[in-house]
């Protein structure tokens, strides 16, 4: 079975779990039935405890759907808790749907897929060796890699039907009221764990601060709360952001920012108002300083930044470069600190920000986004989770989503070491080529085809060199050769969801 | 059929609703299955209008569920335009469930019911010429009343199931960010709106005052309105709530709000960190002050206040006497401006402060609680629904939800003139006996026999005269002399729905 981007998809898998194919970027009208919770009353008063051991007990079964929220990153200490604490209690064939896996979380998953703890996991990423094992067969089923606002769809219609949610928090008060703006362990927005607040059957707070009642501002909210667990630590603030995202000094980075601002101020988006998406990626950082000066010497200022907020848009912010920071996650200790202390950053949930299926996800009204790539096809197809070696080594996070943005820019380095970026095929599509418009690199960028709007606009800039893709491409190739193609087994060992839910790639088990 | 109260039910009413006698205050803790809305996907680009009526005629049919809130209160501007273009397109047969309906909504609301638009109601009130024409049968259905916790508890659970909510609001982006805090009808705190936006199925903002995306904070937010519909006004500022709310004068109301405050400072309940909620009658508002000066005298302070915000709360908050407001709803524009500014007056929505049917509603963590009455019974059962005359007159608000403290204080004048507020048999039972703890008159109090502890602690404090609420009734009766008891038809012209969704009483059609 092929999907509209030509990409190979298991029949028996996609009929067996009644998935249908990758056809369109296009979401259009259709009216969904929202899901919800069910509910367990409460006046409020017994959620306090500090026995996670009974709690699991009493609310994990076989069989359920769990989740966690990633938003203390590699400082995490709350997934590995309880899931040792499950694995001990001989709980089997657990679903784990947390918003995301990092690093830390590794050695535990790992040891919970080998117990048959967990037998089922959909997430926006895995790395490390995690990704490595479940490359090479470890899970039985396949992984549903889903991008954040895909990961909202499908907690919100249902698709995802989470039984326990387990949030960290770095305060909360005894009915459950939480924010992730104050205590050793803040990280600013709860984004992502909002969703699992919300549609969670059970929800279990787990803090080290436990703070005076009533808490506020209550991102979490005591209506949502079953049990408030104090734990000694929720995580480790060294490891949870950096101080301040730091300004990249690669040459080749810095030279991929200045093109990447270069199409985004000779585009036509570039005016009064306009709003974009960064990511932390060391190029697409070093895009807003440049953007920045651009803005000044054109007094053009933007309606609004959205995504993972980091230090240089709060800047910008600040200056009054931009009126509003729309955040979903904080990827350094200033931006956490700029949504406590600036009105003007919101904190959005991950279905504001990105659910397609929506009344309007705010991905919808962006103007420019700034993406990065592991790979990029010749038809624009961008790839930001297998390797080079075919392993899972990265995330969907929100890269479809803001891939809806009007011009959407992949900024990657032609080839990384001896590895090409730009290539004929990617290993495995996240994104579709329709909805990226232009690719660049430190050697020069490439439009998409469907956009000679855009070619037009950009044509005659000068210092921007204009490539087809499939020139890139051989460049990238010239540059290092042309490896064996990978080799791989039948066997599926991941799918990657579309935003809209329909299937646009499979991950096959690496030979080797 | 009588319920544990011993008022009287229609069982054929009763039956053919399916809905259950009241049996007890405690709601346990049951596993409820909460509801959804059905939800048109959009990519948020063309919700704005000024065409209402093609939003109408395109979203409203015949026999659905339409709702408004009354944050305006008697400034409403958005109830009559649409209900008018209701009526002109003859749409017939629809329930009408508003959080409340105020004044300036009842010739409309008159005329919608003898045309047959409006063949149901559900709200929180009425008053004036609806509550009297209620009150003598216009309605063939009987209205049934809910409080404003118990409101939310129907719309979550799916008891209301709203298929078009219209919701005015003092400012809107174009995508349907929205906040009760800015513009020219600005109100504060959209408390009971926020229900409707989160669980009607089409949501129409109707704005006067369209502001720049992205609008910032959204109390109403872009993922659940449907449309944006621009209006001339949207409301009249100056009916919308007085400046600031004003100290009573009375000598009697003076009375009564000093001995509460007696009341409440001589309770085990006064001690630093303590929470209450007042209402808005004068009585009410004036014990605020007294109770300033107690908390400052005995250097204690509140942990939170809760409900319909005044401006003496305010003041409190900002003297450090209060940690934080929980804000449902602004009585006046001194506490509609305060929680635009400042960060410990939270927004709170209905479900949060008082829905039953909960992971925890604020009302369940309430110490202290002022409410008024129009009647209370020997059995402390309160009225706040129909007058002397049987005449539907007032509200449920959230009477009954308050009424969980652990100190709840009816605050009365034991007559009005000619009319005793103190009663051997209230016409209506609005709020159980059993959730009461005190009664407070200018001529003394009477404490509730189930609580002999308060007595105790009572009974000792100078100037608190303690009396038997026999003696109180009594008393009232001594004053102004028997009347000849109320007749009334068979028929029921309204049920009220106790905080659970049990029925507490019915209200008969006026025999006159």
């Amino acid at each position: 079975m092929e999907n509209k981007l030509g990409r190979t998809l298991p029949a028996d898998v996609m009929e067996q779990l009644q998935l249908t194919p990758f056809q369109t970027t296009e979401i259009g009208n259709p009216e969904v039935q929202r899901t919800a919770p069910q509910v367990r009353l409460s006046t409020g008063n017994d959620k306090v405890t500090n026995d996670l051991k009974k709690i699991i007990q009493e609310n994990v079964h076989d069989g359920m759907t769990i989740s966690f929220h990633h938003h203390f990153r590699n400082g995490d200490f709350v997934f590995n808790q309880v899931m040792k604490i499950i694995m001990e209690l001989g709980i089997k064939n657990l679903t784990l749907a947390p918003s995301s896996l990092t690093g830390v979380m590794n050695d535990v998953a790992i040891e919970a897929i080998k117990q048959g703890t967990v037998t089922a996991i959909t997430t926006s990423g895995m790395r490390g060796s995690l990704g490595d094992a479940v490359s090479h067969g470890l899970l039985a089923k396949p992984v549903i890699f889903r991008s954040h606002g895909g990961r909202a769809r499908a907690i919100e219609n249902g698709e995802i039907k989470i039984d326990v949610a387990f949030l960290g928090v770095p305060n909360a008060d005894r009915c459950g009221n939480a924010n992730g703006s104050y205590g050793d362990e803040a990280f600013g927005s709860l984004g992502y764990a909002l969703m699992d607040a919300n549609y969670a059957n059970k929800v279990v707070l787990l803090t080290d601060n436990l703070v005076d009642y009533p808490n506020t501002p209550a991102s979490i909210k005591q209506t949502q709360v079953d049990y408030v667990v104090e734990v000694d630590q929720v995580g480790d603030p060294d490891k949870i952001g950096s101080g301040a995202t730091r300004f990249t000094k690669d040459p080749k980075n810095l030279k991929i920012a200045n093109l990447v601002s270069d199409v985004i101020t000779n585009s036509s988006y570039f005016k009064d108002g306009f709003s974009f998406q960064t990511g932390s990626g060391g190029a697409a950082l070093a895009v807003t300083r440049y953007l920045r000066a651009a803005m000044e010497a054109s007094n053009i200022h933007a309606s609004f930044g959205l995504g993972g907020i980091t230090n240089p848009m709060v800047e910008l912010l600040e200056a009054g470069l931009i009126d509003k920071l729309m955040d979903v996650q904080d990827f350094d200790k200033v931006a956490a600190q700029s949504m406590k202390n600036n009105l003007n950053q919101q904190e959005i949930d991950a279905s504001w920000y990105a659910d397609p299926d929506n009344k309007a996800a705010m991905v919808d009204q962006l103007d420019v986004s700034i993406l990065s790539a592991l790979e990029i096809d010749t038809d624009f197809n961008v790839n930001v989770l297998t390797g080079a070696d075919g392993i899972i080594r990265g995330a969907v996070g929100g890269h479809q989503d803001a891939a809806t943005a009007k011009l959407t820019i992949i900024c990657t380095p032609l080839v990384r070491g001896r590895i090409p970026s730009v290539v004929k095929s990617a290993n495995t599509v996240v994104t579709p080529g329709s909805s990226v418009d232009v690719l660049v690199t430190e050697r020069g960028i490439a439009v998409n085809p469907q956009r000679p709007d855009l070619l037009a606009q950009l044509q005659n800039v000068p210092g921007l060199q204009i490539y087809s893709i499939d020139e890139l491409a051989e460049l990238a190739q010239q540059i290092v050769g042309t490896e064996a193609p990978l080799e791989f087994t039948d066997r599926t060992v991941a799918l990657v969801e579309y935003r809209d839910g329909s299937i646009i790639d499979a991950i096959k088990q690496r030979k080797d």
